[in-house]
């Protein structure tokens, strides 16, 4: 089966990371996935959530938003319809939950480091990407409060990035576009870590169910997909110190 | 290891589905899982979301909170703080998406089935609560309808049930109380059908990752608990039918 | 006249007080008051609103919701109309004035107890059914705080216990059900202490006007109902401490 | 004892209404009540809430709101609070339930009246005065309709007034100020029409509860208040018609 | 041309400012501007925002609003739509910006004078009747202050006074009423201080666009106008001292 | 005096317009303005607001809003504070109604074109960068509406540009940027059509106020500006054709 854009199936879409796009955000990133582009800047505050308070770690949270035009019909701002999205607001406790993991929270000071990501454009796969590019952003947040001597140890114990596969006409494939996305019968974001591990998972079969062995051979896309992704994530940080 | 409440790995809590027990719904059930109650009401509309209009489909859609008290400390209702909480709405659109899957919408007529599950008290795994009895509201309601001539063909395709797992001290377990969620490593929510296949797959990495041999036995574990839930839910319905 | 259920003029629907039915709440009950069901928890916290800070007096307020399919039509949840109900704003203020009339504020201390009344039912009645049962848990929490060591003198002043009275085509009857409350002409809510005072009286000529001989037999009904009701309560307290 | 303002224990303060001091409204009185200013007018509106739709009927409704100033210490507007004051929303059911009953709704046609009661100076029975104002303003609009050929019978059925009373230090009295409204025991709404019936009893204990007999006495002094406040509505609409 | 209600092009409608009008207010003025009327309340309150707590200034902000019927059709209250009208954040960002010109902020202390505009009825101009009006309310709440010895200095630099011009059917004009502003091609609010100053210039071509020939002559007219209602102010300054 | 940024008294900074920058928008425009950046789309819709129903007439309408660290410090979203920023409310009004001066609404059949502004870095000038870029954006969707025969007419009847200008330690100078805006004494935003006349005018005298001679000074700087950006918006639309 030929893919929409001609791709193989274990083919990701042509990726950038555009690092220091942001002159303000102690991080930032505008992450170009296909089609798909999503700015994240990370901003560090010397304050926590009050259920840190006096606690001596760190927290890092998440939020996710699309422009009204990033799609293909212009969307109400969730100011307008006084609701943050539902969506919007599952997918931002995912990236959260996922940065979360890369850090030692309790090595990062009494500090919370916000990750805004925030949909210019759309076409599949803004969670993963937001993951990926959210990744960078906060790595470079946090070099930059350790080269200003803020913090004692440096906490960041692993890379994370995340990637979609799903099944489509029958077909396991890996970084689906909205195009194929929109009719995929399963769909999975997969979240991993450079040191090997899954950090989260998040399969749904739409409108269809999935086997062990489709989820086996989904798993073996998302690493393929996640391997070349920390090498790039690797590429825009050493280009970022550069 | 011994488990907080002298289960085995392996062992679900002690579990009631209680139906009929609301005069209005058109289907209802309170369950009783371990410490954690949740009544589940299926009320049908006839009418659709905008999207659907003219469709000739159907809907089926999830509602979930917590009674202020259904936790240890007293927790501030949304109405008070103008805001759907974030966790609640990532649980609702779970339940939504897994009780679609029970259903061919394209034989349920332009008319609305809205699941609410109300939490009245909670001891973890209130969205596997959720999905295991809102699946035994929906398929009351579902009968209802049917034996009152309003559909021409049955559209349940399959029954739903969900467990969550997770990997505590080392130890993949089935069925997390809140003391074992709250200090589980790994966290996952199995939602299954009774044809075999996997619905929802849901798994954090929480401050640890996981392997795919761990996912793996995790994925047995779910296995084994969902088959005991799709026994129960079928108890559960011929007794409300009798 | 016979009565939709076949009561007399001045007969309760049959009632019961279910204590002890939340782990986590300080006080709690189940009022099944005929098919009308609510679920009172007395939550106590330490702190005060703002305006009895310092004051070295303590605060009793209630809050009351109904679940969606409490009532034979679903009703929208408050949180996604983002206000909150006319009707239930003004119940749960009349819940929270009379329950503070059982209670010796200044005894209390500097601590706040929240009476949560979720109507998991409604067949007319429910604002009565809270007061009663409202009452109930707050005793039980109070209790426990005494019991505890944490009052130095037992606040509880009297009991409170509310019914409603109606005019119904013509003929004074006590504790309308929901049928016979939707054609009422008159419609009362009585709310006493077991000492013999009225704590709150609220009347409404609903499509009619009452007269003062009227307004007469509408208290003597809700005396006679009060005084069973406060048998109840002190037999469920009992029980609850046995 | 000596009221704080020199009245006798069954003296109204001076009331003045003012009639037509809105040139837009179809209805509009300025209430001087003592301290208390309340402007009311009456907005007629072509249309009824969807629950009246194609019934024939017509809705009388009310909206309360105090000015920030109105009161001793400036009172953030609810709008920056983003809630419609519990307070404002008990106050405005009742004067919308009272108004009602001044009126055939059967004969005003599919129209919906709004009276807006706001309150520009606070000093006690702000609530009485907006229905004694708001009935006058509502005549005002319907005699309009009625001159414009717009009803086919007349549907004022009775005038509505409405007057606090209550018991301070022991004394029952008519119409309280704030000064005597915070330091009451007792403090009770009566709503009457010039037809001789209650249309609403409110009747609170506030730190103390009252007697049958204390009752009597307040409803006593409720009936003389209400009386006089019948004639003062009458020469204001003969005036505004003059 | 004859304007609508026979004035010159360089007329003001005839304006009375009445203080004194709240009894609770630190200062207040009702502004009756030919047919618009507006109540303007100045509140102290003896706390700064955020941004000035230990600067030792004080603030000076406006809240404006409209009732529902101060216009021809009723206008739903904000609450209900839960959002602040647009025109009324614009306007009142606008008021708060002029009256703060009045006054030296480092002399007023750590406190807040809020000036409440409240529009009881409409017919064109309110913003720049609130302008004038709210001096006069600062004004009288200062000088309280002042009178009180509780500022060191008086802290008054200057009167605000504002009104608005337009170009109708080509002919430039003073003080539009809303017959007249609903039909102009150009519109101007222009806010002046007594010592000779521009404070703001808001110009709008209404379907049209506007020379600086234009410009200076809707310039003319506004130093005119202010120069009238400067005068006012003092006069009621000065009676209000009386 | 120099300039912080070297520029002299009448110089705009660096400005580029970047068109197509949105794959769905039916006209998108990136200004980058020194270092301002603004994302300006627009978005047609079939569809107007119920006042020009059946009317014949189109609506143009605009959104503004900032990114959370578009500024130096990181600012909550106005979802989680559930108000619409004060500052964004009268920003959107402003640019809305400038754009609308662009276009005979009557031409534009019933359609909407919403003009989404939203700013990823802010330093000054944002408002008239919105504008400026508006209008490109409008153009190009309005051209792409006129190419596939949806207009009889070709509505657009002038270009429209803003510029900031403002007096700074006693100079005019043109295009504030934020460090210049923030020490300003006077500051004005200037809005013109390329046929010659001002569309708005909006001077503020912050901290100061300003004569009639500073006010010409301002002006004759803000045609200089606008004239240059004139031919700006003339080459980018060349080039979006070509």
């Amino acid at each position: 089966m030929e893919r929409i854009d001609g791709r193989k199936t274990n083919e990701l879409r042509p990726i950038r990371l555009l690092t220091g796009i942001n002159r303000y955000a102690e991080g930032s990133v505008l992450i170009e996935w296909g089609e798909t582009k999503v700015l994240c800047t990370a901003s560090v505050e010397e304050d926590v959530p009050p259920f840190l308070k006096n606690s001596g770690k760190g927290w890092i949270t998440a939020e996710y938003a699309m422009l009204p035009r990033a799609t293909q019909t212009r969307k109400k701002r969730d100011i307008h319809r006084l609701k943050l999205d539902g969506r919007s607001s599952e997918i931002q406790r995912l990236i959260g939950r996922s940065l979360r993991a890369a850090c030692d929270l309790s090595l990062l000071g009494e500090r919370t480091i916000t990750i805004d990501c925030d949909v210019l454009q759309a076409d599949g796969g803004t969670r993963t990407a937001s993951v990926t590019a959210g990744y960078v952003a906060l790595a470079l947040a946090v070099k930059k409060l350790f080269a200003e001597g803020k913090l004692e140890q440096y906490p960041i114990r692993q890379a994370i990035a995340a990637v979609s596969v799903g099944i489509v006409q029958g077909v396991p494939m890996l970084d689906l576009c909205y195009a194929e996305d929109s009719k995929a019968d399963v769909d999975m974001n997969i979240i991993r870590t450079d040191a090997g591990g899954f950090v989260e998972l998040q399969g749904t079969g739409e409108g269809n169910t999935f086997s062990e062995q489709e989820l086996q051979q989904l798993l073996d896309l998302g690493k393929e997909g996640t391997q070349i992704l920390f090498e790039m994530q690797n590429e825009a940080l050493k280009q970022a110190n550069a």
